[in-house]
């Protein structure tokens, strides 16, 4: 059972303030571990890699070898079904055209002095991609993270999977090999994110690390942050839905549930209108989480972190809305587009009655790595943007040095910095 | 006296190597310190605000006010000369322009099957903008870190500013009114910070927080990240000057020396093609040296962390250039278009013997605000992005989801997530 949260009673705006502060993870600390897998995998490279993966992964890799072949990939291929990998091609061709769109332009142009500005992007050199072993091993996820950087033109991506008993998930390899990842390792955890970000004889490093993980994959990123760029560091899924009572109660019951059967900290949000509509939904979730596989998951999210919240109109749904800033967002409502103006902070919204959050999961062409925890308010889900960084540029001739230079000079002196003020003066033949 | 390091030496990778990854940074270890003045300010509020601030600015806020009044403002651009009031302007003028260009466009769009895709960007509610205190507290950064957001449509900017012994540098206050900074608060340090993330009885909360700052500050920033935003936790300033040998010594000698002022940890590296130019900029250095007010901070930094390349010709200086990935890179030599489509890795990039460094710090119109300690391979420098977050569109209607549903419905079950794929098939009237 979740909790209501009910708009017109007295109390609503202090248990929805506690509501929005609910933590939802528990983050051991497991940094001393981290730091001390890094530093081996620092000292001792490709032998520290195999001895954490004997150890973890109950996987010899000095006999299977780190880097997975090519061969393996063939196999790996070969083994999936005709159906998954139709649907992963259908997937990644989406995905690539919408993220063609976000390639930003370099931006080169003279002002009116003619000065010389610009904007310039590159590439991130190589990127290395962490995907997750065991349950948690997406192929979905492959090419969310993987396509992105390609679009880029990012030269070399890099992918680590840790090899669970000496298996990797066939369909995962199958999605590397369609999102044009370049090399793959079986290596996870700590030491896998240590190799991507200093290197040893066996895989190069790279400049930026991206992709989920557990407990000490988050903190080994953190930990090597600086050595190397990486995205965000993702917490449990989260979906609001705002549904008029005019909705199927089974179809939201059924989006809520598809949240919830995430992680123990998925959290699903319902935002309605109407008491009787919630309540229907409420016993359709009670209804459903009968028959699914990961029902004791699902109920279990629902019941500690899932809510019902009954407004007094739609529009008093934006605010809230705009507080929770929840990763998905699912506009479930006649008129989706007098709400869809009011949402500033939400990671992807899916509008109207038939765009459950699940299309944009897997097969809509919009990036599914979205920001969680409230973070929508201050940051975007993962785009090309992520993999491309920004080099402005500046170009003076005498001319265009003489005009700016009494101001550089005047605002170098007010704040004491004489050689700052010096190398603009020196080049006017005037001195020091 | 830098180092020399000779390209055609033996020796050279590995001892390029070794100064790629010299430290310049020793970051105290204050967490514990900071988490409890952050814990305080949560609990305390403003009262905590003022007791830190008696104790380490030594300022009674009680009787002064957190907030700095408009009148206090006028007082302060009264008190600022005109030319440096001029020059703030032609410079806010110049960045205003320039950043108005980076504003990044929604794109709202149908693909073939229909199906309504996109990305629209919104402004973040508020940004905090931290100021240092004392000598480090520059007028130009306060345009540099507040005309961005301006831009972008923040429509609530706070400055936060320590007032050591009660004084706040009027130039910084004028800078802030021509930014349009919103709220000013004469607080600083970690409790500052913890003001801007969590709020106080005067203080309003923000979503994201920018600005450089102590280790305090720093550390605070890495605290409350996740509550609030961050831009990145810079590093001490470096200059990258690529020259041939018909430079005039004595310019490339203030360029480098303009970066060693700032703090002991900068860092000028002469990268050049010409034994007998690098040693007669390093005789020019030592000349000016003698006549710097910060000759002391500029001379120390120039011996510890200063560099002299000498490399077998100019088109050699691109892998290292690469490598070093400098937040700031001149390129003193006849064609510098020929280097400039090579390099892949700088914060900015200052083209031909006209165009110091300097003027990008001050008055060229890009962002002074770069990425430091090797940071360019991965991140850029602020922009209008660090101030707005995309949040994607998808938009089915029931022809496209039917289009669409059944490589979904494939995927979700390829990864064991029933409740995903129920959440499209119940659309799709065919049950669960």
């Amino acid at each position: 059972m979740a909790i209501w949260l009910e708009q017109a009673s007295g109390d609503f705006e202090e248990r929805f303030s506690a509501f929005l502060s609910t933590k939802r993870e528990v983050s051991d600390d497991v940094n001393a571990v981290v730091k001390a897998i890094i530093d081996d995998v620092r000292t001792r490279g490709d032998a520290a890699l195999i001895d954490y993966s004997a150890r973890f992964d109950k996987v010899d890799l000095a006999s299977a070898g780190l880097r997975v072949r090519e061969e393996e990939i063939d196999a790996a291929v070969a083994a999936t079904s005709a159906d998954v990998l139709d649907a992963l091609r259908l997937a990644a061709e989406r995905i690539e055209k919408h993220h063609a769109r976000q390639m930003p332009k370099d931006d080169l142009y003279e002002d009116a002095l003619g000065v010389g500005l610009g904007s310039r992007w590159t590439a991130v050199d190589a990127v290395g991609l962490y995907v997750p072993g065991g349950t948690a091993s997406y192929p979905s996820s492959v090419l969310m993270n993987a396509l992105p950087a390609k679009v880029a033109g990012v030269p070399r991506v890099v992918m680590v999977v840790p090899a669970g008993g000496g298996v990797v998930n066939p369909a995962v390899l199958a999605a590397a090999r369609i999102a044009g990842v370049s090399e793959i390792y079986r290596v996870g955890g700590a030491q896998a994110v240590a190799a991507l970000a200093y290197g040893t004889e066996t895989i190069a490093p790279v400049a930026k690390i991206v992709g989920p993980g557990n407990a000490y994959v988050a903190a080994a990123k953190r930990q090597v942050f600086g050595q190397v760029g990486i995205d965000m560091i993702a917490g449990p899924s989260e979906v609001l839905v705002i549904a008029d009572r005019d909705n199927n109660p089974d179809w939201i019951a059924a989006d809520l549930l598809a949240q919830a059967e995430h992680d123990l900290g998925a959290q699903s949000i319902l935002v309605t209108n109407d008491r009787a509509f919630g309540e229907a939904v409420e016993q359709a979730v009670e209804r459903q989480l009968k028959t699914l596989s990961r029902s004791q998951t699902a109920a279990q999210s629902w019941a500690d972190f899932g809510a019902i919240i009954l407004v007094k109109d739609l529009a008093s749904s934006l605010p809230l809305a705009n507080r929770i800033a929840a990763e998905h967002l699912e506009l479930a409502v006649a008129d989706p587009d007098a709400l869809l103006s009011g949402i500033r902070n939400a990671g992807a919204i899916f509008v109207g009655r038939h765009t459950p959050e699940v299309i944009g999961d897997y097969i809509g062409g919009s990036n599914h790595v979205l920001p969680t925890a409230r973070s929508a308010r201050f940051s975007s889900g993962l785009s090309v943007l992520d993999y491309v960084k920004r080099t402005s540029i500046l170009r003076l001739g005498p001319e265009q040095l003489a005009a700016l230079a009494p101001a550089a000079i005047t605002l170098a002196h007010s704040e004491g910095l004489d050689a700052h003020a010096r190398s603009v003066s020196i080049r006017l033949n005037r001195g020091g």
